[in-house]
């Protein structure tokens, strides 16, 4: 448990100084000034007092059974540091002296001396190279952190693995009003890790909304796992920087990581359940939504506004992010219509006009709050001098408090004369933006996340009748005879135990037995070239279409002979299928994710428009069923121009096997079934590739 | 000239009111409060005077020479009040009430009756149903319109068809510290039009940046003329509400106009040559850099940081939005070593390291100044207490002052206590912002202004062997017989005129002239029946593809002429050209735009992406390429898999050819060239449609 370090009850710091402007200084500052609840150990040899609290020379002459430390003395002294807070029982260290791993080999030794030391006491260590924690519990108030701006109380955790990027959130918080619950920065990351500090936010009872900020996932497994359980408890928002290339280069040269690319980090995000952004602004208004109100049910939203312009833009955006903004009943609209002006509008967006007054307010408030077909409310509130905007913000404050339905304002004012108003709605825990599209983009995301999916709703069931035996037949013969790409014979079989339909095929090592292959299967057949020293067939002419009988056959088979010599060559012999839809289905093994499952459909699909879907392994048939729909010419399988709708069920089996068989056998590195060949009652695998 | 009415010498208000809470009341506070430089006539019948200054019965009491004058007085009597202003000399007319068009018919009644009033003694009216006009010029001051934040100076107009976002920019300006030169929020517009407004900023010399807000255009040519004109002159920042159909359904409700479709939009923008904003905060932060940091010369950033975290974030949005981060040169590499900490990173972001001084920024600031390779700074500052950040905001301060190149800057602090750092960059005109990306999006808004082209780059040359007569004759006949389709005739004969190739043709009226036409072209042909009765040829069997010898193409003919009982049946006979790429071109009369026109790329790009790109007529050759270099598709053009590229230059031809056709033509509705075909070195029309 990370207790010692986010609720410790004394804190030393090493290398408290007496110098107003040193990092030492400062966090023994911030612990006074935040009104930490525990005891503070100064450590200093030459000062008796340092801002006024009793300093000791050492570690080892503080008093016993101390939580946290804080080392803020040069790198080279530091194992000796933690190695007298082994002795001393000490259960955390926060480092917050850079000098390590990120500046090279040497540091990195002395990371690695003192983590063993470290470990060698069982303390765990927040750091090296980082800010530190923060904890607004009122029972703790742990200031524990260089920073500048003072914390404001709240209920959003924040772990961030820029400091920078931490503060920046911070300080948005705090300008929001909104305030923070736990941050927690931790730069080199060397020990404690975001993983166990994700966990950590999930026992906490005072943190309702999680924000992480990543710049590279180290351990994806690790952090799937418990950002997934986290996020199926409380929102969890999450950024990353480094999507771009020049973005990822500067992330390691900024923290010698190497960074993943996006696509990779949008799906371990995808997995875990987290509501990305590529905001931080947004990300930030968003989590003040998140904090202050409950979770819609659905994507209906009702509009109340007192200017109309302000209202469009609302409209446009929540329309752009998949919202809905319904009518009305009748009878909604007949009992508004005796309640607001006559000129006002009960069309949604409702506009009780600039004139409108409490009342009107009232009543649009408890239309919208009591119809059905409405989930969430967003009101566009303009502060006219001409009415008494407080008591309009009171009775919106007292629908928020009643938390029914999530209430987002947009607040248009001077903020330095409508003081009064201001206070009226955050008291009323009512998220205000200076900006219809900033709030409508918060409401956007409230659901978004109720759209977000609890892992229990995506079960995977596996297909029971594999023949996992065969499969690792093949593959450790093939790895015994030091082979990567596996043979065409060995490909069908293990697709065949994997029961995924094949284009009836037989293997013959001569032309005449490719001709007795083709009688069997039936003409017209495709005769393939199958050697280890050819990978793309087509290119070179090794693929024959359409051969309509024996002659054909043999002739193709000799000419194909003639011109690879190559003592491995074997003939694929297919049944010809013309017609059908091409798509692609792959696997690729990732290093720390385990595989990716691809999807796109055949032809300029892919080659011009990269139209291609991802997801990690495993996957249900929901999940597959969402690849295919995710594609952009999802149409064109969907029956186009008089042609039939293909067999989707067929499809999304396949991409389910391919999961499974990857995910029981992790040796396989990369599958690609390209094409499979859809018709509207069948899909064959028309060509396939196994590497391991 | 609007000069009366945004530099008025004097006001009057009829209306102007003693009850505190009233619009009438609050002009005449707000021009008292804001200190307007002529004279106040406030009209009242009842009072002698109002908040201090002496009131008049009836306008006609009041001196002479009249500027401007206020109506706030119900609908019905605004009439009479026009009248008595036209009697009196009055030069222009300020309707803040409401009750007109916007009300029904009735309302619409008195609002011609008062404008025909109003044309009678030649007043310009400005409104009704508006908020009215700001200009915070020290000479003038005038606070002519009864919102509640009190204006700032600055240099950046609005005009703004909704008076709620118009003072929600108004008021982001404030916030920002960056003000506001001339406000203007026309509501109704029956005279005065956002196209005059245009006009008038662009002559103001006050006006450096002009903000539009648009919820429908009216005259879509005259708003493009205006616009233009300005924007090649200052940077006019644009954005449209109603861009979803539910916000253009909002639209409607609220104004009662109906609005255009976003595509329309996008296209009167794009000629105008204004920069378009979906987000008014984006519009908002970009318009305060536009109006303190001058532009840029191309696209290329250098970041200075002093935390790296949100450098990374910075990068990701600049790069995302199209700009670069080029490397330093080694030299400048070098000599930076020298002057910064020896752990600061040269590389592009510069890192100065969080206790980087203001010598460090001053060393940094002056290599990207000097560097040839970098064309705008992206300062990231965060403000340590170990720092002493205002020397620092001194020097980039003094780097701002000297506008060579622009400044951005992400400010990370705590307002409330950094408050002298904060000032020195405000009186430096340095634009700061609270998140790297809004910092980085306001800075790509600079390069993607440099990148605009001022309308003289984009001159149309005419193709001078154009056959107009020609094509007149054959319009006017078609008309005179009371045609909408053209007959494949007409069709092919007006597409020569302009010089259009089409694969070679004939029309012939009988199988055996088919024949005979089959022959002279050279086999294999394409024959299509040619009615007025059919539209869609291919999908009723009417197009025959590759028929090889005359038996085949009189059996086709002759079938067809057994399907189609008519009497205006043609056979229209064309070489078979197999291969190349199949295109489309098309143009569409746009009522008041004149003609847009289309190119796409034939079969899936257009049936199931909707892979099209549209501009407004007239083209030249420079946007012909454009079109098809926005097309997704492109690639397949440029030669994919082997085939070769097309000949692009010919499909420009022909685009640039049918944009000055329509627009010799007005008459024609619609033209569809579908399909182009383009081979690697001609492209022929195979198929077109015209209506008139």
């Amino acid at each position: 448990m990370l207790d010692s370090l986010f609720k410790p009850k004394s804190v030393a710091i090493i290398g408290a100084s007496v110098k107003e402007l040193s990092i030492g200084n400062r966090i023994l500052k911030n612990l006074l000034e935040f009104g930490f609840k525990g005891a503070i150990y100064p450590i200093n040899p030459q000062a008796d007092k340092v801002q006024g609290v009793r300093a000791y020379k050492s570690i080892l002459d503080a008093p016993d059974g101390i939580d946290l430390v804080h080392i803020i003395i040069p790198g080279k002294f530091v194992p000796q540091a933690v190695e007298d807070c082994g002795k001393k029982g000490v259960k955390s260290i926060i480092i917050n002296s850079a000098g390590f791993r990120e500046t090279g080999p040497e540091g990195e030794a002395i990371e690695k001396d003192f983590l063993s030391r470290a470990k060698k006491y069982g303390i765990r260590i927040f750091g090296p190279n980082c800010q530190g924690i923060i904890n607004t519990d009122p029972d703790v108030r742990a200031y524990c952190n260089f920073t500048f701006t003072k914390p404001e109380s709240g209920c959003i955790s924040i772990a961030a693995q820029s400091g920078g990027v931490g503060e920046l959130i911070h300080q948005g918080f705090s300008e929001m009003g909104i305030g923070t619950r736990i941050y927690a920065s931790n730069g080199n990351a060397c020990d404690i890790s975001i993983p166990e500090i994700i966990k950590y936010f999930g026992k906490d009872p005072g943190t309702h909304v999680v924000v992480l900020y990543i710049e590279s996932i180290s351990n994806p497994k690790e952090f799937i796992e418990a950002a997934r359980e986290l996020a199926d408890r409380k929102p969890v928002l999450a950024m990353k920087a480094g999507r771009t290339g020049e973005g990822a280069k500067a992330v390691s040269s900024h923290t010698g990581a190497l960074a993943g690319k996006d696509i990779t980090t949008d799906l371990i995000f995808e997995k875990a359940g987290v509501l990305v952004f590529k905001d931080e602004g947004e990300l930030c208004r968003a989590a003040a939504a998140f904090a202050l109100q409950p979770i819609p049910k659905s994507n209906r939203v009702g509009i109340i506004t007192n200017t109309g312009g302000p209202a469009i833009i609302a409209t446009d955006v929540l329309i752009d992010s998949g919202l809905e903004i319904p009518q009305l009943s009748e009878k909604a609209k007949e009992a508004l219509k005796d309640q607001l002006y006559p000129e006002a509008c009960v069309n949604n967006p409702i506009d009780v006009l600039a004139t409108g007054k409490s009342e009107h307010f009232r009543a649009a408030i408890e239309s919208l709050m009591n119809q059905d077909r409405i989930d969430s409310l967003f009101i566009n509130f303009v502060t006219p001098f001409f009415v008494d905007t407080d008591s309009i913000a009171k009775e919106i404050a007292n629908a928020g408090r009643q938390k029914k339905k999530p209430i987002i304002c947009n607040l248009m004012t001077d903020k330095s004369h409508w003081t009064e108003t201001i206070r009226i709605l955050k008291d009323g825990g009512i998220p205000c933006y200076s900006f219809p599209s900033d709030a409508a983009k918060a409401l956007a995301s409230l659901v978004h996340y109720a759209r977000l999916e609890p892992a229990e709703h995506d079960k995977i069931s596996l297909f029971p009748n594999t023949d996992k035996k065969s499969v690792e037949l093949i593959i450790n013969k093939a790895r015994e005879s030091g082979k990567s790409f596996l043979s065409a014979n060995d490909v069908y079989s293990i697709l065949e135990a994997y029961e995924i339909t094949t284009v009836p095929w037989e293997i013959a090592d001569s032309p005449d037995k490719a001709v007795y292959a083709a009688e069997e299967i039936g003409f017209p057949v495709v005769v393939k070239a199958d050697s280890e020293s050819i990978i793309h067939k087509s290119d070179f002419g090794f693929v024959a279409l359409n051969l309509k009988d024996a002659d054909e056959v043999k002739a193709c088979a000799e000419d194909m002979r003639k011109r690879l010599a190559s003592d491995d060559l074997n003939f694929l012999v297919q049944k010809y299928l013309p017609g059908g839809s091409e798509v692609i289905v792959g696997a690729k093994a990732e290093k720390g994710i385990g595989h990716i499952i691809m999807f796109g459909i055949g032809g300029i699909y892919v080659e011009v428009l990269k139209d291609l879907v991802f997801k990690i392994a495993p996957i249900s048939h929901k999940k597959a069923r969402e690849m295919i729909n995710g594609i952009k010419g999802a149409k064109t399988l969907k029956g186009l121009r008089g042609k039939e709708s293909v067999y989707e069920d067929g499809i999304i089996e396949i991409i389910c096997k391919i999961s499974q068989l990857v995910t029981d056998f992790p040796a396989i590195k990369e599958i690609d079934l390209n094409p499979l060949i859809a018709f509207s009652n069948r899909v064959f695998v028309a060509d396939a590739r196994i590497t391991i």
